[in-house]
């Protein structure tokens, strides 16, 4: 049976449960100012950003110390939970 | 009188409209799969990935190149739109 990289939803939420909320929400909404709010991002997005600040080409005091303990796999799960997220959006006036 | 540095949503539509809508989305839902979608976005995060694309800090084929026209009052304007969406989310069950 072929089955697609489509990251697994519940193992994602645990880990961001475990890992991510802190600052950015289960549901996605930062709690803290200067995080990214990651509800309804996009996946493939996401997927090159953790791997970025993984393998340092991308910088940032927490998220570079925070993705090294993130294998591929954690991280199509996150990202899987993170796109998985309906948004609503409504522009200003 | 004082007047903090609040950006001005008219001018970061417009500057939206000309430079960041074609990937990013007028109403910052992304219209490619590697774009972040933007709407409902905190401003101080975008105005410090906007200003570290400009800098050099932070890399991207496109955004390197885009982020060196934009003024530090620019970069308030369309962080001022993007974050002045608001977003409703709605987590998976």
């Amino acid at each position: 049976m072929f089955i697609a990289s489509a990251g697994d939803l519940a193992l994602g939420r645990a880990k961001v449960e475990g890992l991510c909320q802190t600052c950015h929400g289960l549901d996605g909404q930062a709690t803290v100012a200067m995080a990214a709010n990651l509800g309804g991002q996009q996946k493939g997005y996401m997927v090159i950003q953790l791997e970025a600040f993984r393998d340092g080409k991308r910088q940032h005091p927490q998220m570079s110390i925070i993705a090294q303990s993130l294998s591929d796999e954690d991280i199509e799960n996150v990202a899987e939970w993170y796109s998985s997220i309906r948004v609503t959006v409504e522009m200003p006036d």
